[in-house]
Parts: C-alpha cells; structure tokens; sequence
C-alpha cells in the first residue's frame, strides 16, 4: 500500500467540529474538540464517535456510560482550538466557556450551535482510538437555521491548511 | 426530547458522498452510495462505516469481511444518484461504472476520485444501520490534490437542499 495514498483518501473524508464532554462519576469533567463523528442509526437515532483511547474523556465515558457532543458552529474556531488543549473545569465553566449539565450528567456549553447528549449503547476497541456508539437522548439548537443545517456547522476545513485532525 | 431538534442537531453533522461495494463468496456485487462514513483509528488505520442492516451491502460485507468505499469527488453528482438505485452489476460494470478488483476482492471504480479498499476487522450492531470497522489494506487517489484534500470530495451538502442522507 502507498503510504501517501491512504494518507491523501483518509483526508477526503469530510468533517465538521464538536466539543466532546463527558463527566466521571465523581463530577470531574473531560472535554476534547473532536471530529471523527458520523450519524449511525435513525431508529434508535445513534451517533458513532471516534474517541483517543488514553485519553480523560474515554475513560469518563466508559464510567459514566454517556457523553454530549456540542457542535460547534461557523466562526467558532476559536472554541475548536480552545478545546484542543483539554482545558480544567473551573466552576461552571472550561475554558472559559459557561456550561450547564444536560439530561445525561454531561455538560453542554451555552455558546455551542447545537448539543446531542448522548447515552452509551456500545463500543468497539478499534485501534488508537475507540467507537463509542451513543444513543441521543436530548437535543437542542441555539441557531436559527435557515437553509441546509449542515451549512451551519464549523469545518474541519475551516481551521485553517494544516489541520486534518482534532481527536 | 424535541424531534424537530432531535432532526436538526444530527443534520448538522456533514458527510461526504462514497459508493460502498462489496462482493459475495460466490462473486454477486452489491452497492451503495453511503454517507455515514469517519476514521476510527490511524494505527491500524480504520475507517467506520453506517450500513443499513436489510442491504445486500450489508450481508456481502458479513460475508466476505471486506468492502471498498470509492469516495466521489467534486462533480460526480450523477454517480452518486446512480447508486443511490443499488443498480445490479452487468460484466464488468456496474450503472455504467467500469469496477476493477482491488486487494481484498472487493469492486473499485475507475471513475471514482480515490478508494479505500478495507478488511472488515470488527461489527457494532447498533439500530437499524450496523457499524463496520475496516482495516484499510490499500488505497488509490486518482485526482491531482491541490490544496486540501476534503475540498475535492463531494458533500451531501452538493446533492441540493433536500437530501440529508445516503445510506
């Protein structure tokens, strides 16, 4: 296989931009900007998120058994880099972004375009990183949308040339 | 939970368009143009992939363990509505796709911008579309990429205001 091959196809793949949340039984909170994401069910409606194994909000997850994804909206980039560095929770806010707590414990920032909070059903050990399927138990939209929802939504590509990955 | 924010917030998730293919043991081609498609791990490198569960796609892939995704590029509209019809395979084409045999058996399409080619390494059951992880063994790209790569893939987003999903 031609390394820069698989490299070039990986990169075809198009994606948008989350903030990853997820909280441990004792209350500590893990976030992660994210954006290996795909719809996987209608009914139930499930999400399949790709998750870096050692990471704080894999194993929140794992524990707590749920997990919010807050999508990020057009010219929220400066939310996606924020969200690269894992930031503490200090009070009610990381990062300096105001959270609240959804229906499944995980926390959803008020400025996010949109939230899916999500109840694990599933996951797959995959490789560097796991699948965990989520069942979406809430959601909500803080847009007003007006044509095609997905034009809504903060590109990978809109961070910039450099960036094809933000797990 | 609000249906319509429900609808909404996963509409938000973008996707890129590709004609997944698979073959039976005994040499029958399915195929289908998907969207729900994201990395799932670069070492090994895994793609995962939404497929309804009563497809044939769905059924060869068990089978067989392997599927290629030929990822449609900027432009390639008519593909992708051709295999929207799961047309049946006639010699060596399929809707007018002239396929060639990639490594793991599976139908690749010379037309297509890229493929990748991937060894089935694990099943979620998920709802009514299953999640397949593939092991990717090889891959092509067959357009000159000048800039970022996902800004040559084709977008749901492409298919017009009224199409949200691929499957």
């Amino acid at each position: 296989m031609d390394a820069n091959a698989k490299k070039t196809a990986l990169r075809m793949i198009p994606y948008g931009l989350y903030v990853l949340a997820s909280r441990s039984n004792d209350g500590q909170i893990a976030t992660a900007t994210i954006n290996w994401v795909t719809q996987a069910s209608f009914e139930p409606p499930l999400v399949a998120i790709g998750v870096k194994r050692d990471s704080a909000a894999h194993a929140f997850i794992q524990e707590s058994g749920s997990f919010a994804l807050n999508v990020l909206g057009k010219g929220q980039q400066d939310l996606a880099f924020a969200f690269f560095k894992s930031p503490e929770a200090e009070g009610d806010t990381v990062g300096g972004q105001k959270f609240s707590t959804a229906v499944t414990g995980s926390p959803v920032f008020e400025n996010a375009a949109a939230y899916l909070d999500c109840r694990m059903t599933e996951m797959a050990q995959g490789g560097d990183h796991s699948i965990f399927l989520g069942e979406v138990v809430d959601a909500e939209v803080r847009r007003q949308i007006e044509a095609r929802a997905d034009d809504e939504t903060l590109l990978l590509r809109d961070l910039g040339e450099k960036t094809f990955y933000g797990g």
